[in-house]
């Protein structure tokens, strides 16, 4: 039987991305939407969280596609109603809540799934199979795109918890924690945030690992021009470069480049998880950048007008 | 056998109460300390941690008493030499880092402590009992003190990822991470920044749990006059308070004030540790605070002059 599953926050990511996933997918049928605005789709609308729950449709999961500072009350509330929550990226708006959301999973027995959507881009695994076993010279992590394209009306971003370049960079993050073979840590960081926000529009960090990997990332929301999306790993066998946000990879023996399968691979993977009753909530990606708040130099830079 | 001890990073909270702490327990003996300049004592000093382990002197375990920015890479260095190692509180700069370590340190087979010494104030581990079982209505923290009495001319507090008034304030973090029953979360965060440091002098935090407790904590680096270091928590069976650092329990049946044991408990349960072949790292209090940072509202204030 299909998962009954209602879309909550119908925002560009929703609409790119979450219902054409779920269209495509016969393991899901959409039962409603729940939005400050009536998406105009054929299923039902609700205002509110509470009146969908109220209605009599029958749902046994929840995408959350809000904004991460609003997220955590309605995953708990879908939690209390013991569905399934797809949790769109980032997982929260602070660590403690994710970890606070996962114990609730588990004593609910339903299936809570931090999603990631970069590390289902076509080159990500693959690019992860060639780099076990071998040496690890150097990473390089360049994410510039320009936020008045891909971020347009997103106030959220700028808001504490909207993580600013972080909102993309926490994608490089998901990517770079996941292939990478040690787990890495922050050593220096600079955080540049406009004068009238209240999240970073560039960063700067440098990370490495138990094995002294030097790891750079470079992160910038000013980027005009020809925008990247690129990790580029030196090793002893030549070089891996991951360009277009994880679709394409090139290594020493050529050049592979697949359809983008991010959110269909997501919805399969949360199927999967609901089928099997378990839970899939990797912090990792979200920690590296508390710890870039927490330990990063803090740089004002002029204000941001979108 | 004694358990050869060196302390690395001689400042205030080595003098004040790790020398004398270790003086007192004969589980241990003080072989070396190392510092950038010579502390003076009885032992061997050292101006380098290479220098301690290239000089012959056998040592079983190492103290790290330095700032948190600096005390990953001589965690490593100890840890690789199978040394036991005892971190002063916060535990490193980063989640990162002290995750790494964690796993380091399980790999040597060696006991890494992450220290939180306000834990064992006289009054936490009764108010811990007290509290369990009982229905919380509310928690109010109010941690506020003069930083120039106390943190004379420590420029680290102040710098990237020094922590500010999160210093004293995770010591509050970690009372009541250990004594009240259910994890917390953080919704709201105001921190104020000097203009000149990059780090908060005073933050205003609201936190919640899973049954929707009320968690409101005061920290304040600019208290002149009486000094707050209280926690304050109303239940159906009325209020405990915590006062002067969680030394004095005040409850319905009266009040209890003994003696301060912190770091003459934590010797001895870092020397239970050794002697189990065991760790205790909780990286909790540590993740509290990253979460203020990236999810708090930065709000700048006038430069701080010592």
């Amino acid at each position: 039987m299909a998962i009954r599953i209602a879309v909550i926050g119908v925002g560009k990511i929703a609409r790119d991305q979450h219902l054409p996933a779920i269209a495509a997918n016969p393991a899901y049928e959409l039962v409603a939407t729940v939005s400050r605005h009536d998406p105009e789709l054929s299923v039902p609308w609700f205002a509110d969280l509470d009146d969908l729950l109220a209605s009599g449709i029958t749902v046994d999961a929840v995408a959350l596609c809000t904004p991460p500072q609003v997220r955590y009350g309605l995953a708990v509330k879908a939690l209390q109603h013991k569905l399934h929550v797809f949790l769109e990226k980032p997982p929260g708006a602070t660590l403690a809540e994710v970890e606070s959301l996962r114990a609730m999973a588990d004593e609910a027995g339903v299936t809570l799934f931090a999603s990631w959507h970069s590390r289902y881009a076509a080159g990500v695994e693959p690019a992860r199979a060639w780099l076990a076993g071998r040496s690890i010279r150097d990473v390089r992590i360049i994410w510039r795109e320009d936020v008045r394209v891909w971020h347009p009306g997103q106030a959220w971003i700028w808001q504490a918890g909207g993580l600013g370049v972080f909102d993309p960079g926490i994608n490089a993050l998901s990517i770079a924690t996941h292939i990478l073979p040690r787990p890495f840590f922050l050593t220096e960081a600079t955080l540049e945030m406009p004068s009238n926000c209240q999240a970073p529009i560039a960063a700067d960090l440098s990370f490495t690992d138990s094995a002294g990997t030097p790891i750079h990332m470079d992160l910038d929301f000013r980027q005009t021009g020809p925008q990247s999306w690129d990790i580029i790993i030196q090793t002893d066998d030549g070089e891996l470069k991951l360009a277009k946000g994880g679709s394409v990879l090139t290594l020493p023996e050529g050049v592979r480049e697949d359809e983008d399968r991010e959110y269909p691979e997501l919805y399969a993977r949360f199927a999967a998880l609901v089928a099997g009753g378990q839970s899939d909530v990797d912090i990792a990606p979200l920690r590296h950048v508390a710890d870039a708040f927490l330990r990063g130099h803090m740089r004002a830079v002029e204000p941001f007008i979108e």
